[in-house]
């Protein structure tokens, strides 16, 4: 691992600031770095567009919360490079490293001593008249939901071919493990174990209240149908959307690809849940 | 009770089906009944725009669901005409009156040996930089809600005056005790007998997992400040809409006026409840 | 006010050490006090039984947590002494005032400037074979809960003369909004302003999924018949216990008393909410 | 498959004669049936006690619900005798064939034209100083549970070998994908694919709100530690009892046996989720 990618939030005068400090300390240690543009662009160094960096880095830095690692993994795509999230502040759940560990993660991750978890993703595929008109992969969420004027959104449920059932709701997740901690906990969705080889189906505010979050086996096809509601949109990991009419059918399967995560020895996951859901301490 | 209004929910062919049949059996009892414009151009009589209809009549019979009848009691507004509810078949809490039992309900009805149950209202008053731009009011909700393509919305939230808390979430409910089986329960809250004098506060989907519905007493004033958020929406018994920016203020109290719901006296809640929530019988 | 009982959590060091220093406090004031019987062994000072100070006091100090409280409320019962109560570091949220600001608080509500709020508490009876068996009063929550051994537990359940439903569940509280931050609130109840005029139907683990939570005017008769189950209790502020058999009838009404709560000016009760229920703070 | 067990619910009518009507159709086509020995006695024909029943058996039928099937499963143990179970009307989500198909689902079986589902089963241990004392395989839960007087329950709960959190709450569920329809779905759990390599741990109405079920690989250790807490059981399938003091662990893991259920070929997971639940039919 000699050349690291660095991606940071945008506009994030923090992250800047923390990279710009690390920048030295990399290149001492015979590291070569190179930043996403807008991050050179403040640091007055040359950088590279943050679509670029996968095709020229052993590792990709991600300076942010679970919003800009969510983008950063989508960039990352199938190329497997390892990701490694910096923490600023926020909530984040991947992002796990606090800023004043990160020389010292940084350093286990370059010298191979932390470990990578390999975090499943799904492929969302939106079919129109037959036709596949659009195709994402996710590290999160695929979530139907309907705009704020909306009344509700009937969502035909098929896994596998068979009926499900029809949700009526504001909308519905399809989760990952990783995403189980991200929207469908909000709307009353378990926590998954993140390796589990599952994904969970939450509807949002279902006018049923039977109708409960469902975990699934991962290599299921999920196939969500548009029964009826106007102004409904699919969003992927909360960032893009894309515009959903009656008769749609959004078909959501395993991706081929995975993300992994560089995750610092000394974390685990149940420290993680205790801290960011405040469990508190024993 | 001489003037009959009626209103029937657009498009319903069953509701036109069955006013037609009624018209006959009211001109024989002497009662003078007006349909909305589009109901009397289905049957081929002479009617009048819905919102007329309140200054014109000494009760008004909705044949809808509880949509119809949430309209009608806002085109009702302070003029404390009793409104009954016929139910077509759907989910309705208000429309309570099914169709076999309409004869006999009506004619209850009209020689009085009904229950009128006078509901509270709430009214919305939005102010943006100081100056109201808006007000409605509502038998139902009043809804802060954030569009499909918006991650989250943060709302400070104030009640007469004292600082709540700071909800993120995907919008905040204001209900009134008739609005609590509405979307307030697919939200996650509590079920409020109708004539309490409380309203209930339920976050949609809230971020933190604490975040518990309230119920406060509906002489409080509620006020909620798009704190930060783009794409959000205010939307007033499901029915008007209106985009918010951050800053603008959405102020609730409790409305002067009242919606009068007239009760089949052989009708309890209870076996409203039970009937439409699927709680099964003894 | 010149005479003050005090009533420590039982075996609580904090809170007798605390005690002990505030006697001379009390002395140098001019205030007579008395601590109960166990509370005074500790101390070397002469004490009287608990149950008896309410019958010298004009103030009730409770040192200890919302359990401390509510035995305290209870022993008061009808005489309306006002209490105040000292949180030694728990989660109370009755018990509020923290520690280091309770020489101030007892001068405030010494002097008077501080609010007595006025909590509605619940009166529970015990019907077997039509006759009255047992009859407490609570200021929480009056329980019904199976045994850890036993399945489920049914109870037909009337309001105000008309059946409800027959819940099936591991129990059912009946909640003050007093309670409602108590045992409803872990078992999905939503919080109740303290002033409200209102109870709260919890049934706790529910069969059906539908069954949620009803808020009920506090002047309605609940009555709650044992239809089946073994090994059943009623538990009156998770302090008194009663066996209840199949058959057995529990009827809950508003008390005649209530508690009277000394709240210090500066609080309010939504900062409470915030600080317990970790809502954060803007 | 030549020999077939029968064991009914006790004392169910229903049962005794759906039996007794089988029995000669059993015998016309070749087959051995040996009934329990309480079933046969109200039949007046040779039985056998029903824990030898899966000694002499190729298959064992199963008429009553959930829990007459689960203490089938107990009694055939290692032993993986497929089981069919026979719904006699209750809210069974294993016991799926209705009484009116039950010839014909045999029939099925019987030939091999039906699905055999291994169900994963757990294995609970408890252990006292040090020493197990006590062990059991389950095929639905297994439980810690306050009694009905206690107050709450303190448990240190860890994830193999790693501290996961101590649970304040009634008390604790560890279910298999099986169980997530029973007792956990009413704590709040979610529903779980019957063949998923996972359990849950479903917290009892715990104190903390964030305490949120959590799905896990079932090839994790669950170790449960009473912290706290007096008047604490264990129950395992809601069958078998066991008081715990503080200091005892329960230690879950998979079982090395499963549960081999018969499942008629026409009838599908979702289709039983959808009738149990009431979710409707398109």
């Amino acid at each position: 691992m000699k050349h690291i990618g660095i991606i940071t939030k945008k506009g994030e005068p923090k992250a800047i600031g923390l990279v710009g400090r690390l920048l030295p300390w990399f290149a001492e240690r015979g590291y070569e770095t190179c930043p996403d543009n807008d991050t050179a662009r403040h640091l007055g160094v040359a950088g590279r567009p943050a679509s670029e960096l996968p095709d020229i880095s052993d590792i990709i830095i991600v300076f942010g919360g679970d919003g800009t690692l969510l983008s950063a993994a989508r960039l990352v795509g199938g190329r497997g490079i390892p990701i490694l999230g910096v923490n600023l502040g926020g909530l984040g759940f991947m992002a796990e490293v606090p800023v004043d560990e990160v020389p010292e993660a940084i350093e286990n991750a370059l010298r191979g001593s932390c470990t990578i978890e390999e975090r499943v993703m799904l492929q969302a595929s939106v079919f129109r008249d037959g036709k596949r008109i659009d195709q994402h992969s996710v590290l999160n969420d695929v979530v139907i939901n309907k705009g704020a004027l909306a009344r509700i959104v009937a969502i035909d449920t098929a896994v596998d071919g068979r009926y499900l059932t029809t949700f009526h709701s504001d909308g519905l997740i399809v989760s990952t493990p990783t995403g189980s901690t991200a929207y469908s906990l909000s709307a009353g969705g378990p926590i998954l174990y993140p390796t589990l080889n599952s994904l969970i189906l939450t509807p949002i505010c279902p006018h049923l209240l039977a109708n409960r979050p469902i975990v699934l086996p991962d290599d299921f096809t999920i196939s969500m149908t548009i029964a009826s509601g106007e102004d409904v949109f699919l969003t992927m990991d909360g960032q893009v959307g894309f515009p959903l009419h009656p008769g749609d059918v959004v078909e959501v399967v395993k991706s081929p690809h995975v993300t992994r995560l560089l995750i610092p020895c000394e974390r685990d996951y149940f420290q993680v849940l205790r801290s960011k859901l405040k469990w508190g301490e024993r």
